[in-house]
């Protein structure tokens, strides 16, 4: 590809690419550039949602760039010391170990393991000193770190921020540094963090890295971030059917989203399907046979595909999804949801009791506090397109 | 002294001693209590304004109590990374030492040096790493730092604050943590950096200093704070002759404010003097040879009065200062007043002419550009009570 075809391509779906002129002066030197991605090393359970950012990490590897994972485990090491954050304790290096190696299980379905570099940020950050800090501290001013968003509402709100957490955007950026990044990605809510990491190799008279935003992408709810705490998220980790099948539930509206995020639709793309006449379901079963062949295996998406005609056209429930016999019958309704793999929290279940999303053997169950006696060939659906049979 | 008897004798002058009773149990325990005085080692020039905390440190000597200087080498030393002060480049080791030897040789007029204990804060600071330091910062909130008066000014101002700078007041604190001391002295103008050692030592479970401020002591003008750069000052190391003549050439009203902090006269002494009918010149006398003789020594204080009665009552110039004849003249006014020693900046010098504040035998030098011929004899005026003779 010439360097016009590249930046096209690179450029495609982003939020942001700041400075693009940069982006293209560093593709003119035809070496392999750096693209760094940060990630949290306490959170190692990928969905769609990150996929957005790793499949434009591909592109970069498919045209020669060489990807590098910044692991955040400094932080995460240390923890909070204000102790004021109960959902981020430090982790032991044996968890951090065992969460990026679940990460990059699921990363390798998505990038070239070979071509993926990977680098612990407390290499570096260990070894600073106080003095170094004051250093790094002194490159940037109070104003422009408290003019974070997140920053900026707290303040105002009077919600109090702990010293040491104006320092971390710094430190992401330091690595930045460190790494001699030309390309940091991230989802627009880190544009803040990526243009420090820019602001910083300017300061230490570095190259600076341009920064590339995607947009976050809708859960199934269409509304909020896809996230696994809220519940709206398709896992990388999940079984094919499952996600083809929870593709299948979104809005018609969301379905255009996922073509231009997932599927990389240009917009004009997307015009000429909406104009084409084809009926919005054909073309969502062709979005969940995208999706799962592109991030799955095309085989999968066949037989999911196959599997969700029969079930859900054709209501042949010979095919669908068995799961073992509970061990104690009658069992808690949330419980039992739980163990065929339905659900993962209880308030999910809540919700999709009280959405009247579950049913057994067509009866809708509308009791949180139901019991069930299980039997064999006994069918549980879940929400429009998930059923289970116990076998 | 029992404890109400020390209590009364500490609190005597101070502007706030917070809290005070916990000063009080402190001085209940009947041990030598840590006192402790930041010092910055770049400027080594002491005068009365710091005799006003210096003789507050006495007075805990005398009542047996320990003082510990704390002098802030590290930041001394590291100098400003966002380069933005041009006022504070990295000291040397060399000039560190110097500077505090300069230091304590003026200290050592008020206080007994053999009482006086020395801490260099680089011998933890420096061993501190980034780790520490996001302790460090842990233990205060955004909030808390920017609302210092400093800085929340210039933040409202748009002047430009460097993150390293929050990290000072935090440091400075962090002293007391590893001195643990009892309490902290300093002018109003530190109260927030008191105020955070206190919280950083409870933070880290220790006992928290009280913080014991005295009031910041005015000038020679009787407006602005006492500072070298605004030439209002009266230098520990200046003759006694000068510092008797600057002390008679103050405002009655200041006197009054010198007789509180420099003599430590209670509002009820001072109330007195003002009623007894003596002649404000007979007061003022009374304050130049009291602070002449604390700060120098009684027969110094003793002939400055002798001098200025002769010079300034009688006109006779015989027991004049004596100053070399120039080599060069004629000679331009500045370079004569600053080679008698009567100035040290030549924006001084041009204050004191436009002011018509220098004769020469007894004809007002009004303009700035005058060379001088200077002859033996010769008598230069400079402000009220300072006059010099060419031998």
């Amino acid at each position: 590809m010439n360097i016009d075809e590249q930046l096209s391509r690179i450029s495609r779906g982003t939020e942001q690419v700041t400075p693009l002129d940069a982006l293209k002066k560093k593709l003119e030197k035809k070496q392999p550039l750096r693209i760094k991605l940060g990630m949290d090393p306490t959170a190692p359970d990928l969905h769609l949602g990150h996929a957005v950012v790793l499949q434009k990490l591909r592109a970069f590897q498919d045209l020669g760039h060489e990807v590098v994972f910044l692991i955040g485990d400094f932080t995460a090491r240390i923890g909070d010391p204000s102790g004021r954050s109960k959902t981020r304790p430090p982790l032991t290096t044996q968890e951090i170990a065992k969460n990026s190696a679940t990460y990059f299980e699921q990363v390798e379905k998505i990038l070239d393991r070979e071509k993926t570099k990977v680098f612990y940020n407390s290499d570096w950050l260990k070894e600073l000193s106080l003095q170094d800090t004051i250093g790094i501290a002194g490159k940037t001013t109070v104003a422009r770190i408290i003019e974070r968003e997140d920053f900026a509402t707290r303040l105002k709100e009077g919600v109090s921020i702990g010293l040491h957490e104006l320092l971390y955007p710094l430190l992401q950026g330091y690595d930045s540094v460190q790494l001699q990044t030309d390309v940091e990605i991230g989802g627009t809510d880190q544009t803040f963090n990526l243009l420090m990491g820019r602001h910083l190799q300017e300061q230490y008279g570095k190259e600076p890295q341009v920064i590339l935003t995607m947009p976050i992408l809708e859960g199934l709810d269409g509304v909020q971030k896809m996230s696994k705490s809220l519940g709206n998220y398709i896992g990388l980790a999940e079984p094919a059917n499952d996600a083809y099948g929870k593709i299948m539930s979104i809005s018609d509206e969301l379905m255009l989203r996922y073509y231009a995020l997932l599927l990389e639709k240009s917009d004009d793309e997307i015009k000429t399907m909406q104009v084409s006449g084809t009926h919005p379901m054909q073309l969502k079963k062709e979005l969940a046979h995208g999706i799962v062949s592109r991030f799955w295996s095309e085989k999968e998406a066949d037989a999911a595909a196959e599997q969700f005609t029969s079930l859900f056209q054709e209501h042949d429930y010979s095919k669908a999804q068995e799961v073992p016999l509970p061990a104690n019958s009658p069992i808690w309704i949330v419980e039992l949801l739980k163990e065929i793999g339905a659900i993962s929290t209880s308030s999910e279940a809540k919700r999709l009791i009280s959405d009247g999303a579950v049913s057994i053997d067509g009866a809708k169950v509308d009791d949180f506090k139901a019991e069930i006696v299980c039997t064999s060939g006994m069918v549980v659906k879940v929400g429009k397109h998930r059923i289970y049979k116990f076998s």
